[in-house]
């Protein structure tokens, strides 16, 4: 019997599959979840089933666990609802340790599913195995072998995010956001009616995960408050963890209720027991990336002075703005970082934090800029502003048809091979600084085509780019925060010893 | 003599423009803004002027404006700061009504730049020659030829969409985020330095535009505090003004002085001014556009009232949440609408709004839904959420190369063409109701390759589309409150005659 001490290693590193409920009717999920797991190369023994036997586009189909040729170490159900307590049972008359539940319409549908449900859970409890959902939209796993079986189609890579979701839809959301942005996926775990095992559960696993440096959770209430407040406060002394609430408000609670069940309680009290934590709260699915990505593509930040490097004037202007409102500073530069940044700029621009580039002529204005601020003037980080534009500008001259190929070619070249070693310039700095520089690429150049795409190669160099100055800055905020709290703590402690 | 009445036609209709500074250094913005209004075809006379004479890509150079043929409307003039006062002069002798400064190195440098201003200002006063800058990125206007006299380099499109700014960058910002939605822009005025021509000029001359359906606004600060008042004030009861305030903080301020030489003042009176006038504030460039793009899209939205139709539970909670945040309601279904949309939904949907479809295995289950809470429910408006995933699991099948394409062509096809007729329902339903019907695409249908784009679909179909329910929550709640203070008014006004 198994009572919740290592369902880990058979759901996250299951060294055979049974997939109970295949089908080769595109329009099931015993389909499109079956395909997910075998177009991302899953790696142990993966046991298709269904009773009618037959092939799956070439591989063998089981008509029964009973005819399943070796031991299976997970269990995924996709059958429909009433033959889940017996297909249950089978499970775990063929000693399988764990099973992910699929199927839908168990307790979030009222009382008859919630009667099932509480079956579902029984047979469980009895035969010692543990269950993700029911009503869950799967489970994915990055290591040691990319099992990818969830309903999410997009193509999952390898990487140091685990999502943990109480909505399967806003599971897909957040790790495609990851993903699109080149960072990769440990574990996804989206953790439906959770009858048997529950977010606590799945965070208690995640600490210990060394493949794991990040942590996203959207949930809308907890079963276990004490245990999921002591567990998230434990693992965010030593990683992140970004938590966006859903059920708020009056009318989301009642939503949340009748999505998973859930009770979702005061926020404010939530609130204010996460902020104890050193729980990062993000306001939306965007900001949770935004902040997600500053976070592993950046060293930690150290304190709230930034310094601003900008190629035009008005996105210094909002990023000053948003800067102070998010609580964080732009000390003024003194005479000896203005004479040294003299040296280099131009004569017009700003003498001020931002600085003020006005459209400069050579790219490594920015780093060299940076450079000073970093180094000499002792900002904690740096946003340069306006990356891109370059590249844009050359791109729109080799697609003109008024201006000659052989006047523009070169100079379009030069163009977006500066900005592209920019990039690299950026990249050696944050190392030899040990502080953020964070780019600001301006959507204009986020649509440049094919190579010439800076937030693309900034993407696979391991930094992110925003879209907008408030995108980076309210992100910058909200680790800075962290990183600050997460000190003090460690400081407080160590002097308590 | 010009003394302030109609700079409007020769800046913004002009039938014949003098590029003085033309260059063939693709370095200089004497070739490229040169080279984008060519590109974009302007149809008047164009007469660029070098005084090495010689061609620009197989167009003469004229040598001086004395050489030029015909009359001119318009000079734009990118000479260096120093040639800029008999620039002008020369200008003067030409009898050319406006002119368009593009050189910076003026009052935004200091002491010696402020001097040339007063002098350039001085001679154009005398001379009758109206100015816009001077340290302007430049002016484009739609109607009645396209003229792309501006840095920005991405081609415009004409559109209802005025920008006036008072920084270059943020031009380029905002008037490219609209551009790649689809939404087309009338006039993007850069002010400058407004050392004659300021904002108030420009908003003046677009409250009678009727080319113009919606004002996009950058201010820092203004210096006729009346005027710009009064002009925004009336502007606003006719069409909307989305205004983004640059200097709100103290930093800001000192960047926005450094920057273009701007007073910012108390931006709690000026918001306080700007909301008695019924001016929409924008946070960010982003939420400019989402508002804008919005307002342009679909029909006024006439209360408060908003029904949400989500393939999925956890978007659904989110957006009741950020709906409550944002002060609109969601009215809970009565039994007559709940037993209509029984009668076609799956057992399994929520039976309250949120109406969560729990992914629909039809799509016009969507409009469906949509079309019983405009109709029946009395909603002012629906969020439809989730578009998009149908065909990016379409895509993922037919990329696949482990299933068979003859397998999924057809249902692939089928998914993808099901989306694709649900916009064009959307778009009937649109007009049928004459209420705003708002798609969330999750951020996944924003990638999508080609034709199976719904975002660029949308787009096609004039409906702007969301990658995340904040930013239609948001942009919905402001102009929500916008047609609200609008209508209160004009009944006041109505009553009061």
């Amino acid at each position: 019997m198994n009572n919740g001490s290592s369902f880990s290693a058979s759901l996250f590193e299951p060294r055979s599959i049974a997939f109970i409920g295949a089908s080769t009717n595109p329009a099931k999920w015993g389909f499109n979840i079956l395909h997910h797991i075998i177009r991302g190369g899953y790696a142990g023994d993966l046991y298709p089933i269904n009773p009618q036997g037959g092939t799956w586009f070439g591989r063998p189909l089981y008509r029964s666990l009973a005819e399943v040729p070796g031991p299976v170490d997970l269990a995924i159900i996709v059958v429909p609802k009433e033959k889940v307590p017996d297909t249950l049972r089978e499970c775990i008359d063929a000693r399988i340790p764990a099973a992910v539940i699929i199927t839908a319409g168990f307790g979030e549908t009222g009382a008859e599913g919630k009667a099932l449900e509480q079956e579902v859970l029984s047979i469980a409890r009895s035969g010692g195995i543990r269950i993700v959902g029911p009503n869950t939209m799967g489970v994915f796993s990055a290591y040691p072998s990319h099992m990818q079986a969830v309903m999410t189609s997009a193509p999952f890579k390898q990487g140091p995010v685990a999502v943990v979701t109480q909505s399967g839809n806003l599971g897909t959301s957040i790790s495609y956001r990851f993903l699109r942005r080149g960072i990769g996926i440990s574990r996804l775990i989206s953790s439906g009616n959770e009858a048997d095992l529950t977010v606590e559960d799945y965070l208690e696993y995640l600490e210990t995960d060394e493949k794991t440096r990040l942590i996203c959770l959207y949930v809308e209430g907890v079963r276990q408050g004490r245990r999921f407040i002591d567990t998230i406060g434990r693992i965010s002394s030593a990683k992140p963890v970004i938590l966006l609430k859903g059920g708020t408000g009056d009318t989301g609670a009642s939503a949340a209720m009748s999505h998973t069940g859930a009770m979702t309680g005061s926020f404010e009290v939530f609130q204010s027991i996460c902020s104890q934590a050193n729980i990062i709260m993000a306001e939306s699915i965007d900001e949770m990336v935004n902040i997600g990505g500053l976070m592993l593509s950046q060293p930690e930040i150290r304190g709230k002075r930034i310094g601003i490097v900008t190629q035009g004037g008005g996105w210094g202007v909002i990023s000053a703005d948003l800067c102070e409102a998010a609580g964080l500073e732009l000390p003024p530069l003194d005479d000896r970082v203005v004479s040294m940044l003299d040296s280099f700029l131009p004569p017009y621009w700003s003498r001020r934090n931002p600085v003020d580039l006005v459209a400069p002529n050579r790219v490594s204005m920015m780093t060299d800029s940076a450079e000073a601020l970093l180094k000499h003037a002792d900002m904690d980080a740096v946003l340069l502003l306006g990356l891109g534009y370059l590249t844009g500008r050359a791109t729109r001259w080799m697609e003109s048809p008024v201006l000659p190929r052989e006047v523009v070619e070169q100079p379009a070249r030069k163009l977006i091979a500066g900005e592209r070693e920019l990039v690299d310039l950026i990249t050696r700095q944050i190392r030899q600084f040990g502080k953020p520089i964070i780019p600001v690429v301006d959507i204009v150049g986020f649509d440049e085509p094919g190579e010439n795409n800076i937030v693309r190669h900034l993407d696979t160099k391991g930094i992110m780019a925003y879209s907008s100055p408030e995108q980076a800055i309210r992100a910058l905020a909200k680790a800075q925060d962290y990183y600050e709290r997460r000190r003090t703590r460690a400081e407080a402690l160590q002097a308590s010893r």
